[in-house]
């Protein structure tokens, strides 16, 4: 085989010069070919890393998905897509083609075999020839559209549509619009490299011309991670204190991969919510450090419960000042959110940043301001081992009390299934298509 | 004096985290205080840099503003702001303040002193805390709204305004929207994190409240910048080769830095031209390779010109095939952007890309494809000694005959005078508002 066919595992993407210099033959790998898939697959299964960090590989094939226990990366890209065939069979030819593809791409090759061919379109688009991987995961999830929609069960799966895929609720004070909100299909990139993040995606949406097309997209970034420290979000805050470890697989079996409870093509997986959250971010600033410490229940700059000195530290619900006061008002986020509030439900949270510039706003909470203002907040990521005693059972609570509501506003998202991980030769959902 | 006062040049934050816990006093430098301000400039002064990139510091003061003949940084976040005082005294006081915040966080601190009065809002958002200052330039302009609007002096400057800075004439194929373009003043921060970029603007817009208001702002990236290699755009092509080296003063003397020309409150300084331009990477994507390279005159992996092998070979514009034809076609983008085609005119590049999602758009070439497409393309940045013989001239001919003009749409940017570098003790802009 040539060195294209991905066994090389170069971390960059030099494959695609040689090939365009004519200097390589075609490995045979038309698209949607299996056998092509399946070496490239186990070519990117055996992941592994290099010495510096931006071209390390992570692993594509395994018992579960990459982007959800993998250690937060800087950047990410998140599409949904709509699906628009009418035809079973061209869903299953995208989700081989993508596996494919991400395959390829996790391990820093371009998206398809490239071929000489200067009279048709490149087979990618090119701008990350020369870059490393960039810890590249792409994190794939199935929406309730796939199952069904308007009523109709497109595709032959409605049976197999997990009760967990739920319809999200209205939440108190949800925005949603329509245009940034639900999709039957979604994909999250996440690397080290925003151009990484987004070319990957783009090529998959190429892939799905005729077939899917992007239906909302968001970016976003973090900085600041990394084993010794905890990020911090855009009001200043470490956000993931309390996060349960992605270290302790106990945990993440408890709270984070479906098991036997079904249905069998999702054990293994999880089930994605996204949200965009815009935050309020000059009304923010403008509140005194004492009542942005209050609202979240932290201190700011040590992360620390209120009154303790280190982030670390358990929280105390309970604690009391000299008057008898709760040092952790009733209302912070932090006593909201936490495990002993609510019947020990945890969810693994993994948010990024959004920063989209500026729009004409109007606040939604006093002094009502207006005014061109900040299009940035969160983009908040969580994962799950059920939505309905995740992020529905946690929110709904936080959606009504939580004080960080005047400042933060949700305005698009969705709830996604991302099926288990995929085994060498397999392709992305492989058991949903033969069990239904 | 404390460990706050900047002369430690640690280049993360920590510092804060200490006054927060209250184990630090107050260095005596109130907002705008020249002492205060001087001391902060005296220490960025020094710049230098530690072991590893993230934690490098970009010296604010010198002959010239940072962030113009610098390196590239990986991000950036730029910003026109609208002046709404009628008062010159709230300019000036403005300027100053900016000043000091900006040497402050170009040496990895926060943007003022911090005080311990939690009863206050905290004098810095904090999302930068325990981050290093990722090589931080900011970018100071002045748009011609500072010297005349609508018919009006406002601040007694109209004098002063250069001839240089005339308003951007309407080029074919323009579509800008008023909400993206123009505005007073400019900041462009630069650094290798996205937060950090943010946080340098978000803080100087919070202090210029009642004063300045943020019009328009725009993130970008790039990925791949070093001294090893050219960037590659979104279009997949390297984008840079034949840009003046920054390494080359007198190229930099000659086509960058105004000079005795005056007026002389910006020798030394510089003209940018923003400009944020949409690409079609949809429709691009469709397009066969050989016609991409047909329309930049660039092999797209290489970068070498048409026909040649080596990305720095020189472009030679007068060669033919075998059949007589020119091998870098008429309307080829290299063609008509070259020194050669332009009388000899150069403008020094610094482009990002930018990625804001999708929308809803109507393509405005054929097949005018309809549908949610990406919001994403380049942010164009370029600075010049004259934007008459620069981008104006270069610009003028380009957006008439470059056949890139089919994937390409101007939705918004601006020109603005960027003065020359700031001495220690010095304020931003201080020589305009002395001489007039």
């Amino acid at each position: 085989m040539s060195q294209q066919d991905g066994r090389g595992l170069r971390p960059t993407r030099r494959g695609l010069v040689s090939v365009a210099a004519g200097l390589a033959i075609v490995a045979g790998a038309g698209l949607g070919r299996d056998t092509a898939a399946e070496a490239l697959v186990d070519a990117a299964h055996t992941g592994g890393s290099t010495d510096d960090g931006s071209s390390q590989i992570e692993p594509f094939c395994g018992p579960h998905q990459g982007g959800i226990t993998t250690p937060m990366q800087s950047h990410t890209y998140a599409a949904a897509l709509d699906l628009v065939t009418t035809k079973r069979d061209d869903v299953v030819r995208l989700l081989r083609v993508w596996t494919s593809a991400a395959a390829r791409m996790s391990s820093g090759q371009p998206a398809q075999s490239a071929e000489p061919d200067v009279a048709r379109p490149a087979s990618d688009s090119g701008e990350a020839v020369g870059l490393p991987s960039s810890r590249l995961t792409l994190t794939f999830g199935f929406g309730a559209g796939l199952f069904v929609k308007d009523g109709k069960d497109r595709y032959g799966l409605l049976a197999q549509r997990p009760q967990a895929l739920v319809d999200l609720p209205h939440f108190d004070g949800d925005e949603l619009i329509e245009t940034r909100t639900g999709g039957d299909l979604s994909v999250q990139a996440c690397a080290n490299d925003p151009q990484i993040a987004f070319h990957a995606v783009r090529q998959l949406a190429r892939l799905a011309y005729g077939v899917a097309e992007v239906r909302w997209a968001q970016t976003g970034f973090i900085s600041g991670v990394g084993p010794e420290q905890t990020p911090r979000n855009l009001m200043g805050f470490k956000d993931g204190t309390s996060n349960p470890s992605i270290n302790d697989p106990e945990l993440m079996r408890k709270f984070v991969w479906v098991g036997s409870e079904g249905p069998d093509w999702m054990r293994g997986g999880s089930y994605v919510v996204l949200r965009r959250i815009r935050i309020a971010l000059e009304h923010w600033d403008r509140m005194p450090l004492d009542f942005q410490e209050q609202t979240f229940g932290r201190h700011k700059y040590s992360g620390a419960p209120l009154g303790l000195k280190n982030e670390f530290e358990p929280l105390d619900l309970n604690a009391v000042d000299k008057d008898g006061n709760l040092v952790i008002p009733e209302s912070a986020h932090v006593r909201l959110a936490a495990v002993a509030s609510n019947d020990g439900a945890q969810i693994l949270r993994r948010p990024y940043s959004y920063n989209d510039g500026v729009n004409f706003t109007t606040e939604r909470w006093p002094p009502w301001r207006q005014g061109v203002e900040y299009d940035a907040g969160l983009f908040f990521v969580c994962y799950q081992r059920d939505p309905r005693t995740g992020f529905i059972k946690i929110f709904g609570k936080l959606s009504k009390f939580d004080m960080l509501n005047q400042f933060v506003t949700h305005t698009g998202g969705g709830l996604f299934a991302c099926p288990g991980g995929i085994a060498p030769g397999e392709f992305l959902g492989q058991h949903l298509f033969e069990t239904s």
